[in-house]
């Protein structure tokens, strides 16, 4: 049979909702990372993969075939357990910043390899190319000399790592296959499978400026990403955790780095804060390692900051330096007196994107002073006329769409209602 | 917005069951004739409206979508009704080539345009291809003196009518996004209205060789199609026939040619017979032509060969030339005697196919001469050692492949059982 013949039947099976076998698959990802498989035949696959779904024997299939598409990291180097946490994103999520080289204090190794951003929310290499001389891409044996030096390294993940996700990704991008279970934990997993962490964190974000909105959606992304890293042998668990409101009081590139830096030198915002511990704790708890210094006393010592501080020189970057500010800056004032009651997350982060701190295209260039500072969150008083957000960008035309995103993103009464967040941990998942 | 996110927005509108409104089924077309709408995308969103399904104003208004992207044929130069048909395709399906010059013979003006086939049901292009001299490719000035001169023409739709259908054909052949309702009425729709033809037959094929097997299919596609064609102003009625066993005693070019010949000569096989007088009766009826010379006598007197045969010269071909025949043949024989209950259409298509007289990718040539006769039918009594079915090609090694194809296809019992077929006409579905 043809490759084309082949390709058409694989696609038909799952178009009429049967189980493809580990040889279907097998060759499906093999051959489309070669370029055999065209790409209007893997996004007609990818659809009917979103809309019929898979089993888990499929999605760990599929994630071992991702896997085996590139190369696997080896970090049995190292003296230290490795650890590395994933978040699926959200708006002023920097928690990466400070958590990596606090769990290097504490004594985990973190090689913890990033990506970039697309849409409403940041990523992490966007963030710390705001740090003059700062660079993400390293070779292998250079990652592995960071980490052995700091105890934590963030930096770009090779392109040998999963290609076919890479393929896959920017496929999945210009085609509406974005969101299905399979196909997000299965890019998720392979990638962090594939470089070689002996445990993982995840923490998947719900509420509406989360990817998975609705929180029995993210608890099953939550389930099968656990059950595919344990499978493969990493110890992993996940947290569903708020995105109903920004994470701190930042979001954007160099305003975020600010941010991480105060919660390293024990102040920044105590949702920040918490969660930066709480995942600390479950990073050292997964790789089993019984620390003598507990992360609380990490960030209060400094002992957080210096592996911050070495990383950063380590990777060209002057911790020292002056942050980029953003030429221009336009403050939003509260419109009423009262508790703010919501603040919309999605809303902040669309702002956030439309003043430059995001891109719409993969390969789209960032502002590194962006973004927005929030000045009062749900649960604080405001006076009509007090600023609530002051939003930055070196392109003041971007100032009018990047507004219209915040309206009626924050509801404000003086009627004594209360504030309803969504807790920040909704949920624990274990195997 | 670029044009890339409205096409992600139509395709993720129609991945969650929306139903698409007018201004983005009328960009999404012309952007994918303009090749702004990539390939993967479109294949995306024809494989969700495959899953998902359309509405009929949907469908309406994607068919008017696909016609508006080329030209319209106008017959108003003719001082006769238009009628048309289309068959849904089936094996041994040489209907049309009696049945133009015969309702032509009738009062009728019939502009045939046809297509090439692929897989196990053949062509009407292949068919006359293999008269020699015969040429399928007509100027738009060709069709209509054609026309005006013999009363029915058979020719290649040109590259100018609905180019939309073109494309999408090509892609949904890769892509298994075939099987879709919306999309084969669309298809064949945009092409029929698009040709400009003021009454139309549809010939729905069921059973085992056609494309819909479930007759309950079969009736949805007629009912979506005389729907389409009635509200684009085209009196439009659909027979759902048998394909349960192979129209007639032949399935091959050359030897589909011969067969069509015998009927126009007052002979040829009941079933064949039969299936062109209903059509030419719903033809000429449907165009409202009430003709002094009656369909039975059209044939039996002459009078559609005699069309027939100015047809054929006027596209360069001769009807009195010996038609091709096959290098090599070869005999399967009966290895029971007793009834004939069963013969597969299917089987019979797949084995004609495998002996050269189908393709397996567009752009593929066919052989004239390759293809079955079948010695005896469902119904028939036939010994052991009686043959069967002559098998046809000038390529003896893929008689072993057409034997396999064969096998269980037929049934042959002495036990008193009869034979269960479809009837010939299951249903006529009229708006």
């Amino acid at each position: 049979m043809s490759e084309k013949f082949a390709a058409v039947e694989i696609i038909s099976a799952k178009r009429d909702a049967f189980e493809l076998s580990d040889a279907q698959i097998d060759w499906v990802i093999d051959a489309y990372t070669r370029g055999t498989v065209a790409d209007e035949q893997m996004s007609a696959l990818l659809m009917a993969i979103l809309l019929n779904g898979m089993s888990m024997k499929e999605i760990v299939r599929w994630t071992d075939a991702m896997i085996n598409s590139g190369e696997r990291m080896n970090w049995s180097a190292l003296s230290r357990p490795t650890a590395d946490k994933h978040s699926t994103g959200g708006v002023g999520d920097k928690i990466t910043l400070p958590l990596a080289p606090l769990v290097a204090a504490c004594g985990g190794a973190v090689p913890q390899l990033s990506g970039r951003g697309l849409g409403h929310t940041g990523g992490t290499l966007d963030k710390l190319e705001a740090i003059p001389g700062w660079q993400a891409s390293l070779s292998n044996a250079q990652m592995l000399a960071v980490l052995k030096d700091c105890g934590a390294v963030i930096c770009a993940a090779g392109s040998g790592l999963a290609p076919a996700d890479k393929k896959l990704y920017a496929l999945r991008d210009v085609t509406g296959t974005v969101p299905a279970i399979p196909l997000i934990a299965s890019s998720i997993m392979s990638k962090k499978i594939a470089e070689g962490t002996g445990a993982l964190i995840l923490d998947v974000k719900t509420g509406n400026g989360a990817f998975m909105s609705d929180p029995s959606k993210a608890r099953e992304l939550a389930q099968v990403m656990v059950e595919l890293g344990e499978r493969a042998g990493v110890t992993t668990r996940a947290l569903v955790t708020a995105m109903d409101v920004p994470l701190g009081l930042t979001a954007g590139n160099a305003l975020e780095v600010r941010e991480s830096v105060e919660v390293l030198a024990g102040g920044g915002p105590a949702d920040v804060v918490e969660l930066t511990l709480i995942l600390a704790r479950e990073m050292l708890d997964a790789a089993g390692i019984k620390s003598a210094l507990e992360p609380e006393e990490a960030l209060k010592n400094g002992a957080a900051m210096d592996v911050w501080r070495r990383m950063i020189r380590a990777q060209g970057g002057d911790p020292d330096a002056k942050l980029p500010v953003a030429k221009e800056s336009h403050q939003i004032l509260a419109e009423e007196s009262g508790e703010i009651l919501e603040m919309n997350a999605l809303a902040v982060g669309i702002s956030a994107w439309r003043l430059g701190a995001g891109r719409s295209q993969q390969g789209e260039s960032v502002q590194a002073g962006a973004g927005i500072e929030i000045h009062a969150k749900p649960g604080d008083s405001i006076k009509a006329g007090q600023p609530l957000f002051t939003l930055h960008t070196d392109e003041p035309e971007r100032f009018e769409r990047a507004t219209e995103a915040l309206d009626g993103a924050v509801r404000i009464s003086d009627s004594g209602e209360k504030t309803q967040r969504l807790p920040l941990i909704l949920e624990k998942i274990t195997r």
